[in-house]
Parts: structure tokens; sequence; C-alpha cells
């Protein structure tokens, strides 16, 4: 087939260095702008010896990307996009978002938690968040994704079926998610400075991190009412990867088992999430390096509390690979292209 | 001062070794024997090269450590306490025991989770719990101590003031801990091994951990009322260390202020809790290789929830030093004798 | 194209599971069968969950997979692979052994390595050494591979075009090789224990590993005389991934630029060596999870040293990818096919 | 005994932090001054939580730390000590470096290496090169002590035997050395940050560290003539400890026997030198937290080379332990005293 012409904004941060490694061996694109301000004028290769002879393209700008590529990612920090897809929008391109500013619909709860407006409210009207499993069909019908933060991904699968088919009470949910160290970025920074990080381990921003608002309204529009959720994040002294370890009361008694049917039908015909035989329990080892995100479920008998553990690979179901997921809706090819990835167990 | 002769019988698991450590610089005792089933006839530093020229002493047999010692510590599975604490009481010696034998008080609890009864009830009235922050006044009178899990300290100690003051529901708490390796021991497993542990993560045991009913026993007394908790361990791939996220809903609205006060109130004068600061968070690279157990206080308003974070070294807080810390309370020595151990933090 | 059908005997230890995952993305091969001592009649994927409803074949005999397949591998302790290999002669299948029983050419020094004779010596005159950039046309022409260990495969690569082009030595040579832990296998070992491998370090079977005579076979072969070297090899706590430091005497003053130019001459073509550029220094995370193997090369001027860092990934360049590189080149395949693996940096 | 009062001059890097712990515990000394240009006015505990009630001192300025402390430590770097130096003989304290600044005997070789001059040669032939081991002689008649870095006490003491007898020659030495993270400092690097780290390997400033001069000065004083090594770091993706592997020709077939028992021999009466048992091999978790130098001893019969194994503690050892010992030489107190730390082994 023809190779569509795709571009980075950002490609020197751990999302888009991720990014470009799964659209290199995509068999649909061609990766023909990738940007950086950090590093413009340097091959890509220089920052990330791990692509030379593989991918020595030289960064640019903005506006290069922006006009060579018929799809355009971009991964920055909150407040850089909506200009971007403007543009895109203006020049008929399709704008997938790894960073924040098109997964909130709310912009007064934007606002509360990333401390800016929205300088162009029309735009979100016309985007979608991108978790596909759960809202593929206005993914379908959007120019403008949202691609959702790696919490909210493992979150928001874990908790969908209990929320939709409301066996749980949608009060009292406590999400206790543990997260490997490229979730904080290549910025340096104390806290993952190796010395401080290896052989260490803690929470942080322990209910007040910016992904809780944004699993809050996923949830709120699977249970038709407002949720709110206690959601206390930890720093995980590995490379890669989410486990979150998710707490809610069953409203009425069931059995581990009738939980577990409800999760495999809720998922039946799903690519990318693994509902673990029961018994089993969810390891992030058992998705590091792919697009899966896998499901246990456990029910504690002697509290009545549903037990979800829901582990994926941050950089790609929370981040890279989910971003490829929708570019694939968007294109209209079948949604796995590019994205059979085994995980390597070790 | 006299050094009181003392003993450790099991001195090649990691419990055993690490109270050998301690114990070999505690100025009020000194090592008499050691016992090893896998190892009797050799030197322990054989076992553990790290101990060479510092203790060469041959294992010897259970007996040897018992006739040798005026104090007997045991690191045994369960099951194997109780006739080694008989023998110490027969002989007029004291018992502490880093098993689980002894940390149950109703025999049915103990069959239920451990699968066997109580071949010596009668010794069992004679023991106390060994968490001296709560209970130090029976374990002065005591000649038995079971020392308690490494799990249960760091959420008895997390919830004490919060459950012993009213401040928190009884009902619905979660305990989501996550432990170092060296918390599964020394013996060998596929879980355990490096690549499979490894950049790796997930809980295990999911309401069904043993330290579930010991958690529960502690809560209950505190609370004057039967307490049920929710308790997920995880395997954490650092070697020491384990880290408790504590979720509770608030009986009333409070200010973390509040609940902070109540926390320093309460543990003043400890020597080894450390409530830390308003708006820190406890991290278990500030309590590696010590005795204290940090905790951190925080309320998540949008939800009422109070979360508290509990860390401890798991091999000192949670098992040896605590056992040591116990022999100094027996043996009427200050309680921090041999035990003023600075985290290194790195 | 149609596919070929292929099967790994021993398919459960780490180089098997290695294998399995690289030949089911592989475009050119089928897998038919798969077989396990240890675990007959169970799915793979229950023994690696990872591979759950990507492969849940189940692992039968030897057998099995020799009747199935058209390419057959093994990942077998040594002397178990002669006997596969005469089966796969008979039956005109190709047979590519990732164990050590077709590496050695001498007889005498297998014997010597490994306390066995050769069975089928008859059948050590039809393979080859599998090291594609160095015998690559030996390879071509035999239906049975050896495929070469992991530190041989990173040390043989790092100092074949100094050997070939006479630029040092071949007095001398020191190998000091560090690796990651599934080199060690997925067997339980108190070394591979996480606790005791975890935050140490240590050389292991310091001038005594079995892959001594194999790094000395291939260069003595490169030089036209014996060559010996001094080989340490050590146990690294990472997953994966061997870097070799390699050191030896230049035989007359060179620069490291002229070093450089003859090494990027002699691998000019080459689609798996990159030789780094003159200044940068070959890290592990450059090669990770992919087939390269990254050289970097630089001159102690004040001793006259030639300096070499070598890595590979020990699970790919130093087992299933190379393994896979041999079966493309007896498949008439592109030698890159299947192995477009981009290094993932983190 | 009365307490000695000391301080601390750049408290807050890792090797200041590390000193200060191992000073709060000495029973000799008292900590009366820390100083920090960084954190001045801060309390330390606030710069290391886990100092928390333990060490709440507030960072003062240089001044303070040489006005009120009678031993003066100093953990800066290059180029910022000799006017300390000057101060403290002036007001008759002693002087403990643990920078670069009083290692090097010539001038020239440390204007080559540190790009400046001695600004005070005179203070130089006052002082001693601390490695206590080796030079404990002229330590105790000076005022001034540069103590070793990390890289050349494991590489000195793991070579001087046999230098000193003339077991090898002095030509073609290589020492090929692993550190821990902690090494590299407390600044952040994106070498350091922890996914760049972790499960990373590679030698850096490959024949090119500082360190390497300071190795040849000891060596060559040792050997009664000029002895050059080639000296290759390389980062280990642990906290701390240091393995050096060095590879010398022997001068004549010498079995291990013989050279262990020259290394015994040499090393008899030393508190912190272990020579591991013939046939054990060194390992940096047996000397983690200590003060150990363990070194095994190997021959390769087949090249005959002998193959040295030194491993210490980076930051104890190899930085503020081997301050503390010097420390105690120049007080005229017991080698060991606060120093008696027995290795962690996990």
């Amino acid at each position: 087939m023809e190779k569509i012409p795709v571009g980075i904004i950002g490609a020197t941060g751990y999302a888009g260095l991720e990014l470009l490694r799964l659209l290199l061996t995509h068999p649909g694109v061609s990766v023909e702008a990738l940007s950086s301000v950090s590093f413009e004028g340097k091959p890509v290769s220089e920052v990330y010896p791990s692509l030379r002879y593989i991918c020595d393209r030289t960064l640019g700008s903005e506006e290069d990307v922006v006009s060579r590529s018929q799809v355009v990612f971009a991964a920055l920090p909150a407040g850089l996009s909506e200009g971007i897809a403007e543009k895109c929008m203006e020049q008929g391109k399709l704008f997938l978002d790894l960073g924040a500013d098109f997964r909130l619909d709310d912009e007064a709860v934007y606002t509360t938690w990333y401390k800016q407006p929205y300088r162009k409210p029309e735009l979100h009207e016309q985007s979608a968040y991108g978790l596909p499993e759960l809202f593929r069909d206005r993914i379908r019908n959007c120019r403008i994704v949202g691609v959702p933060g790696c919490y909210p991904t493992s979150a928001a699968l874990g908790l969908a079926p209990s929320i939709t088919k409301g066996l749980i009470s949608p009060d009292g949910i406590v999400i206790d998610s543990k997260s490997g160290v490229t979730g904080a970025g290549r910025s340096l920074t104390q806290t993952t400075h190796f010395p401080d990080c290896n052989e260490a381990f803690s929470p942080y921003k322990i209910a007040a991190h910016r992904h809780t608002p944004e699993i809050e309204q996923t949830l709120s529009k699977l249970a038709g009412q407002p949720v709110r959720v206690t959601f206390v994040p930890h720093l995980l002294p590995v490379n890669r990867g989410i486990v979150s370890t998710i707490y809610a009361d069953l409203r009425e008694p069931l059995t581990a088992e009738a939980v577990h049917a409800a999760y495999t039908d809720f998922y039946r015909g799903e690519a990318f999430v693994r509902v673990r035989p029961l018994g089993e329990t969810a390891n992030l080892r058992n998705v590091r390096l792919s697009n899966y995100c896998d499901i246990s479920v456990h029910v504690d008998e002697h509290t009545q509390k549903l037990i979800l553990v829901s582990t994926i690979d941050n950089m790609v179901k929370g981040s890279a690979g989910e971003a490829v997921q929708n570019m694939n809706i968007l294109l209209g090819l079948p949604e796995t292209t590019g994205l059979e990835l085994i995980p390597t167990a070790f």
C-alpha cells in the first residue's frame, strides 16, 4: 500500500521516541518529519544513539512537521497543542495529541488542573478522547484525538465493565497505581536520579495528580452520574509499566466467577485487552513492550470488595501504542496494524 | 556491663542473618550459639561470605542454642516454635519468635490460616504480641514474644492513632502494601528469580495473605470492636523495605492538619516512629537499614478519604530490629540499645 | 510467500521463549510445534503468561517437533543435540542448535570442557559455526548450524577486524565481559535469586568458562595461528545484554582513527554490526531487544593498548536472533527478515 | 572519653552525607558544624529526610565549620580545598580532604588532569595520601590528608602485594573497574537519570579518567619504578560498590596458592582487608555498607595472567569510611573506631 506521511512534534521526549520506534516499523506510514525545540538541527540519532543507521533524520521545526505530514503527532507539555491542532485542521490534516490538551471536555476542569484556559474552545468540540475500547465510534468521526494519559488508560479499562454494568458502587473507589520511571519523562529531577530512585519507593501527588479528573470524566460518562475516585500514583523503580490495583465496593454480593464473566463479555473481540483467566494475577512483565492491557479480577469475600488489577506498558498502551491505535482508526486501517507486539516477558 | 548470652535458631534465613548482624553489634549481648538445619556443621560465614572474619561460628543444633543462651530467638517456618518455647520456659529462658506461631491470640484463627492446631495452648497465654509501640506493657511482663509480621507492623502503626481515636470508620479500610523481595525469604522460587522479578511488578495472595488476621487482630483490639480490612500485598523489585498505602473513610470531615496533630500526639516520645512533617510523603529510602517506621498523613478532601503512608525496612523494624527492640524491653535495657541505626538514604 | 513450518525443541527455557517470540512475527515461517520435557502437555502460555491469546500452543515432544517442522531449532543443555541433528538429516530437515554441541570443531576440546565425547562425529563435518558476519559462506552450504554462544558472539565480532588485519598481538588479549542475568537461564540458583543478585556484582568462572575455547577457535581461524585469551565473565544485575570490554596490545602505534577506519571497512555492508562513530562508547541500552552488535574503538595512547567495547542483547544477537539470522541464510531469505528490531533505548 | 568536635564542608553531596552518617555514630567525636553552598540556612534533614530527628542541624558556612571543629573534613569539587587546608593549618586543626586536591604529589600531573595549578604548593609537602594500609606511617605524622579516590583504593589494594613483592610485570596491567552510581555524585546528569541508567551498562572516560594518575602514583612508589596502567571505569546500575577486575602478567609461573599466600602474608593484621579464601570470588554484596576491601586471587594458567578481584563499598572504604579511618590514625584512636560495620549482604 502507499505509505501515508506522518510526523512527530516533540520527538525527543520519551513518548516521542517510543512513537518514532513504532511508526518506523508500521507498514502503512512513512515518517517524514520530526521536530524538537531542544535539539533542532541535530540528527535524532545523536540524541538517541540507539537509532543510529536506523533513523538519522535531522530534527526540524514544528512547521516542517505540519507541512510534510498527513498525520501529525505531538508529544508536548500542556498548553502547546491547540495552535498545532488549528494549523492541522486548516491544512486538512489529522492531529493526535499525546499531551493533555485534548483530554478533558470541560474547560473549567482543565483550567483548574492545568492553570490555563482553552485558547480555541471550538477545536475541542471536534476532538475525541482516544480510548478506543470505550469511545471507538466517536474517534472514527473526528480529526483531532486527545490520546489518554497512561494512568487513566489503566484505570478506565480496569473499571469500565464494573461501572458500565453497575456491579460496583460509584462511591469510594480507590485507585492505587504504580508507574515505571519513564512515566516521569526524560527531564532530569532529583527524584528520578538513579541513586535516589533505585531501591526506593513512595507515592507522590497523593490525591492531587492531574490524571484524576481524566479518570473521573471517563467513569462518570460510563456511569451516567458523577463518579469521584481516590487516586494515588507511586513511582516504581522499573523503566516501564503501570500496575493499577483498584478497590471498589460491590453493590451486592457477587462471586469472582460472576465478575470475571462480566469482564470477558465486556471485552469480547477487543484485540488489546486480555482478561486474565480466573485465578491468575496480572503482572506488568506480561505486557511490557506490547500494546496489551491485562486485567485480573478478584473478590475479597470477607469485605465484599472487588479488586481489579490492570496493567499496561505506560509507553505503549499508555502512550505511543495507543496513539498508533487511534491513528489506525482514523485512517481506516485494521486497529492492530503495526501493533502486533509480543510482550518480552524479560 | 556483663553481656547476656543469646542465640538464634534458624540463623541462615534472611531474618536470621539480619538478626545476627544486629546482635553482633549490640553492646548488651553476646552471640553464643547459632543453629541451622540446612547447614549444620558449617561456619555461618560459609553460607554468608559477608561475615568472614566477623563471625565464623559453626552452625549447631537447636539444642545447642537453647542450652547456651539466656535469650533464644527463632526464625523458623510456622509450626516449629512451640516446642522451643516450652523448653525455654522450662529452663527459665526468654524466647522471641520471629515466625508466626505466637502472633495470633485465637487458636481457631491460627488454624484457619496455618492449617494446624496449637500444640501447647497454655504457652500462648504467657506470650505477648511484640509491637512495643502498642503493647509495651504486656511485653514487659511476658517471657515469650511473638514478633509481628512485617506487613502487620507497617499497617498497624499506620492505622493505630486513627483507629484508637475513632477518626475513621472501622469498615472499608484498604491496605495496599508493597514489599521488597527479602520479604519472600532466601528460598528459591520462580517468582523471585532475578529475570522474572526485576522490571516486573504485581500483587500476590490478594485478600488471602496470612498477615490479614494479624492486622485485624491488632486493629480490633484498638477499636474495641471487630475490624475487617482488605489487604493486598505486592512484590516490589527492591531488596528491602515495605510501603503500605492505606485508605480509610473519615468519620467526619477533618483537615490533614487535624489528623497530623493526632498522629504526632499519639506517637510523642516514641523513638522509632517518625510522623513526617505535613506536606512530606514517607519514602522507604528514608528508613532503609534502620528501625524507623515513617508515617505520612494525607487527606483527599474531595472524597473524604484519609490516606496514610507507612514505611519500614521489612528486615529491621519489620523483623530483626523489632525482635531486638522486644529483647531490650524484656531485659530492661533502653529500648534503643543496639538500634541507633541511621537510614542510609542510598 | 508460503510459510515454512518451523519448531522449537526446548521451547520453555529463556532462549526458547525468545526464539518463539521472534519466529511468531517472522513473515516467512509458521511455528508448528514446540516441545518441553518439563511442561509437556501444557500450553506454552501457561508457562509464560505473556503469550496468552498470542500463542497457546500445547507443548509436545521432541518427535512432534521434528516430524512437523521443516526447520528444527533446539535450545537444550549440552549433549542432547546430536541425536536430533541425526534425525533431521535423515528426514531432510534443517537443524539449528542454540546449545553448545555444534560449536567446537575439535572433539578433544569439546570433551575437555563438556566432559563427554561426540557420539556422531560425522555430523560435525556437515555443520557450520553460525556467526554469519565471519562464516557466511560455510553456513550457506550446511544443513546443521551451531549457533554461537552469547559471549563468543560479542568477543569475536569485537576482535575480528583487529585479528584479521593483524593490528594487534595475538598474545595477551583480555576479554572482560559482563552479562545480564537471562544469560544464566531460567533454572533457579542462589546466585540468581533476586536479593542475592540485585545490588550485587562479581565475576564468575574466572578463566574457566566454557565459552573460552569457542572464542579461541574463532580467533585462531582468523589469525591463522593459535590465539589464547584471558576471558572473565561477570554477572550484571540487568535482565538482558552483554558488554565485553576487550584489551589487546597494538602491534605498532596506531591512532584511534586508523583503527576505527579498519573497523568500518571490515564491517561495511553488514546489517547488524554498528561501528559507533569515533568518540562514542558502545552502551548496551542502544542494542537491547535488537539484533545489533555495537562496537566502539578506543586507543590508550600512553600504554598502546587497543580497547574495544562490544555489546549485544544476549538473548537476540547472542542467541535467538542470531539463530533466526542463520535460518534466513539457510532458507535463502534476506538476512534481516524478521529481525528489523529497533532497540528500545529504555 | 571527651568527644572531639568535627565538621564537614560540603555536607550535602553523597560523600558528605555518608561521612555524616558515620561520624554521628562514632564514639570519639561530636559533629559540631556542617556547611553547604547550595543549601546554606536549611536543616540538613530537609535535604536528606532520612536524617529527620537524628540530625536536624542547620547548614552553615565553610567558616563556621573551620571555626567550630577540631577536625575538618571537606567533600568538594577539585580546586576548592587548598584555601581551607591553609586556614586549618593556621588554626591548628586537622584537615581531611575527600576531594582530589591532596592526592597527587606532582603538581605537573595535577595540572595536566585537573587543569589548574597548586595555589599553595607548600601545603602539599605537609600532606599524606590517606591509604592507611600502604602509607600509615606517613599519615600518622601529617595534619593534612588527601583521602584517596574510590577507584584508586580498590585498584591499589588489589595490586599492592603483587607489585611490592615483584610477582608481576609492571607493564601491561589492565584495571577494569565497575562502580555503582553514587560514585557519580548527587548532581543530575542524563547518564544517571533512572531510565537511561537502569538496565544499561557501559564504560566511560576510557583510558581518560582522573583516577589514572593516582593509581599510577601509588603503584610506582611501591614498585620503585614508573608503572603505567590501562584503566577503564564502567557505570554499574547499582547504588553502591566498586568491583575492579585486574589483569597482570606473572613474571614467572606461579600457582594461585603461591600468590594467595603472598597476599595473606602482606595483609596480615589489617582490619579492613579480607583476602578471600582460595576458590572464592570477591563480590560487592559482601562488602556493602562496610569498610572492608575484599580481594580474591586467581591465576589463568593457560595464559599466565594473574587476575585479581578487588571490591569495596565506594562510599565507605572508597570515601567516607576511609576518611574516618584516617581521622582515627591522626587522633591516635584504634583504627577501627566507629567503623565496625558488618556488611549487610542484602
